[in-house]
């Protein structure tokens, strides 16, 4: 189950440290401009290093193996792939016979009965490198139909960001280290992040996830419902542990009256006149933005003393992790939610004949 | 997209005021003894009747057309049908042009271009009545197992449960009108119902449901995985607006020192010492119960008075929805949270060989 | 693995002799206009009686329960159901514990460690009854797209037709008892029929179906070939052991030059002067007939003495099946095929976007 | 649509005169122990060279970039790569506009509007590199449970060979220039070859396919039929024209009586006397052998002169196809055909849960 969309697919591969990751993109168009620019962008957007994430060095070039002739896809499979170059496994060393807690390694240990323990293996956030990469791809096609899919830290370390307009708030983000779109709110959680970092500790948070001019009619009910196609996706990336859509949990605290999104005529065309949907009615998109929530834990690797297995003695440890982690993954998990809510968006375009098989 | 799961695939089809609905079941074992009381007792749970649903009086009864044997499943594919008997679409004739809010006519009519104004047509909750039938035949396999997959409404109208074990609160929701476990917040919680309806308005809340006695191992990384499939079974039930796993949005506001579940050795055997993680690491069981809540919006049939659009006559209308709703569909939303999970599980179980294609 | 399809589905279930057969229908376009008549005049085509088919007496009258609103389908699964009403399990009684030779009796078992004895079960060519009802939904469709697909026995027992216009072909073997276009080999297949039925005897032949009018570009390289693809949906069909695509294993013994097929221009547009590839070259339409044969073994089910196991006794003993027997199923065949085809072109052509999701 | 396979998944990548070729297996059982060597001598026999063969020189150098551990599978998802090294698209500058006959290049241009002109792109057999590759690793995975798939030349150039112990066969072949395990019929099969090449010509044939030890009950009826899902895998490597199982289309020849294969109690367990199911009743497998054949069409690349097409000009030209092709491709498709062969088995082996998910 490497292998994630209905129609658009893209599958991926790798292990934080083995040789390389990647991803195949199949059932992409035809005849599309691959701006390789834009593509190495996304990867610098989740790539490692800054001042709040993991010191691991990697460059995260993207190779494009196929499905590209002459600057433009063809239809046939794309393959992509990112050698991994800064590999460093001596801080897993002592972890091989140890479960830490909060990650895969015992759960990965049970269902396979084996586990690459270098680095958490395939249940490594480097994983979604390869996400990004097919995200990024994707993101250029949705751009022609002037589909444009913005995300921010919504919340770090319970510090909650006023948003106004989501454009501005997405473009404001980008230019700050916690990519959050609300200075003040920044302010306050980055004091929280030192403190806890100082203590060798960990935050999370909820990233907010924002598509504009998305067309009404995405959405394959009643078992591809856009909700729960989004929902999949999302909840499908490391750390995630909820998703809501539109008004979300708060929707189930109003009465019909107050959550019910009156219709309206804007411009001679049907329209909304709020959004507690979040752009999704009966799993169908109804034309105003899609608006989701991602709900992240806080990093489980950290230096601070926890109890666990060993499992190979069968007793009782204390470990703390070492290596090199991210003390708050939210603004990198940022452009991942971002590039799986591409891949749904186009998906669903594809499969309602909004975007043809070829462009040329 | 109306067939649901990865290799245990059940397929639904019927609309709320069509002949009938009804259900297949795909790759479901053979040999299992067929307890059809049992399936029949599930349906009651969601059927609609009782002091706080919809009046339409349905029997519900569920025809096995195929797939059984001698009372056994036979390994080929079930299929189940539940005649409408009490259909009454007066009501919607004079919404024949018009979009209910926070309904799916209006997305129905702008993806397919045609729709069944009756009852709210395919996308009614009616559907669900096939999830549970089939929810049901997959609980009696459970079972066989010693899983049990058990809800309750966590919250109605803002008014939140105490919940213990989830057993004891599974049997006391059992017994009470709005399905919750806990008196005292069900007083509140009806009393806010009752207000709500008293000005033609309606309540949303919150369904957990948690699943005893699942083995470690279930789940398939990095796109299987299974808090991303149970995401994606219950985001695409009716009214749902958000999914939540474990400590869930909780877990964003939490460090990583709290929200990481400890690894202990209890009985000579691997365990935690709390449930952050809602049973689930890495997309994988961890052999813990496994904990998710459903935020349920508000159903949007409401008497009160709301703006909407004629889209014949392309203008702005007045509305009054009328016809027989659930001021709180909470209640009856809890069996069909718990026959989704239900899929999950075992498909998992089964995918991972912990469940044998044949009984016998 | 009941569901047919990539993206246009259709899931069939029911057993000979149970209550009913049927199929759900997922992903066809909405708005067509639904020719019951039609439909009825397919299942005709297929259904027992006359002179060499079984002497079971079935209306084989299709109920559409769901996906169809005021004569035009929806775009929602489209359920139909054909109840069994001459279900005489009589002589099966005798052959509860014994395996029929070339029949599934054994392997069913095999698998699935129980069977339902009683007419083949699931295995018996009663299931393609749901399949031709699907099959004739989506000729519909297809005819709105000026495609046809036509198929006739090419062969019985042994005696080839010469065939020339193949929708000459079909209209003639319309009107013969074995569905041959060809009038001298009729008579002499029909000689060789009845003296294989007056030694209790059965025979084979080949099936021919030409999709007239499909456009280039249907079928998804590498794995989704249309040749690939329709070998899938007619191997699947009871009975065939062979699928061949325009010269087919003819073509093994030709040379290069002989074999490929020159281009040409004809009436301004690109055109081929030869068939040899039966309308798929790597795997995708050309824009020529698509043509395929099946090989039909004769019917297992002979009142002729056979070896075979009881395997309650686990003994050898001789056998004679006797029941309702096509002592020839060719050209009750030919519907089916046809349907297999119909499903697998309308399926590329909703995935190349040649037909669209919605016709309204 | 370049993933092939039900549960047992691989996705290829690559075109002919790409950067790479590679594939990705996913659902593999963790705990197989990888012999790459093996992996090499499969590629080995599917590599150009030799007196008959194309003349480009590829190591063929399988990388495993992910997937294994310390010489085990983990269970995550196998992705190897094969580089293209001996790259010349001279040979095809002159053909940028032009059609082959019997090659890809129009359907292609038809379905994507684009083609990667160089070397057949994807359509290109350098393909069934990255597929010999999966197989391979699959055939490591049967040979635990003693399942053995053998591949031979039955028949090229028209020319027939006498088969008697599959077994004997395959070694004989593998020893032989055309892999044919017939020495008589080799001989006649080369001079024809030779007759052919000297005409600037190319000729065709016929493999078979035999599969040893096959447990009964493989393959999902109706839809995941096992002659179905072979017949798929087959007629979907390029210059397939025809798939038959066992007796084939000769079984569409003979009598039920005749072709029956009577049950019989072999040293206790239930038998067949004859196999002219070629293993499989009822789409399930029966435990005889599994013997299928796949007609090979000639290969369309030939210097000789042909009619076609240039379609910039829109005009009609000749064509003599320069490059490094090979006059007889049915040696090198043997174990192409094994690959897609073994890929089906072990798939059903997994979904029947006769081979684990994890082996340690």
């Amino acid at each position: 189950m490497n292998t994630f969309g209905f129609f658009l697919k893209v599958t991926t591969w790798g292990e934080s440290h083995g040789k390389a990751v990647g991803c195949v993109i199949d059932h992409f168009p035809s005849g599309l401009e691959v701006d390789e620019d834009f593509i190495q962008r996304e990867m610098e957007r989740r790539r490692p290093g800054g001042k709040y994430a993991s010191k691991r060095k990697e460059a995260d070039r993207v190779e494009i193996l196929s499905g590209v002739f002459e600057g433009l896809t063809t239809g046939t499979p794309i393959s992509m792939l990112i050698w991994n170059t800064d590999v460093d496994s001596k801080a897993y060393e002592n972890l091989k016979t140890v479960f830490r807690p909060g990650h895969a390694d015992y759960t990965y240990w049970a269902k396979f009965g084996i586990r690459d323990w270098r680095g958490g293996g395939r249940a490594s956030a480097r994983e979604t490198a390869a996400r990004v990469a097919a995200g990024a791809m994707t993101k250029l096609l949705l751009r022609k139909y002037g589909i444009k899919v913005m995300g921010y830290a919504k919340e770090i370390a319970g510090v909650e960001c006023r948003i106004g307009d989501p454009e501005e708030a997405f473009e404001r983000a980008e230019r700050s280290p916690l990519r959050m779109p609300d200075e003040k709110a920044e302010r306050e959680a980055e004091k929280r992040l030192k403190d806890a970092m100082s203590e060798g500790d960990s935050v999370g948070g909820v990233v907010e996830v924002v598509v504009k001019n998305a067309p009404a009619g995405l959405g394959e009910p009643v078992f591809g419902k856009l909700d729960a196609y989004l929902a999949y996706a999302v909840m499908g990336i490391p750390a995630v542990k909820g998703v809501e859509i539109g008004a979300g949990f708060q929707a189930a605290r109003k009465r019909g009256g107050e959550n019910n999104d009156p219709l309206v005529i804007k411009n001679g065309k049907i329209a909304f006149l709020t959004n507690n949907a979040g752009g999704v009615l009966g799993g169908i998109s109804n034309g105003e933005d899609i608006v989701l929530r991602a709900a992240i834990k806080p990093t489980p690797s950290i230096s601070k003393t926890q109890r666990t297995v060993d499992y190979e003695r069968m007793e009782e440890v204390e470990i703390s992790v070492k290596g090199r982690h991210d003390p708050c993954i939210v603004p990198r998990a940022v452009p991942v939610v971002e590039a799986m809510v591409a891949l749904v968006i186009a998906d669903c375009m594809l499969m309602q004949g909004l975007i043809p098989r070829r462009l040329l």
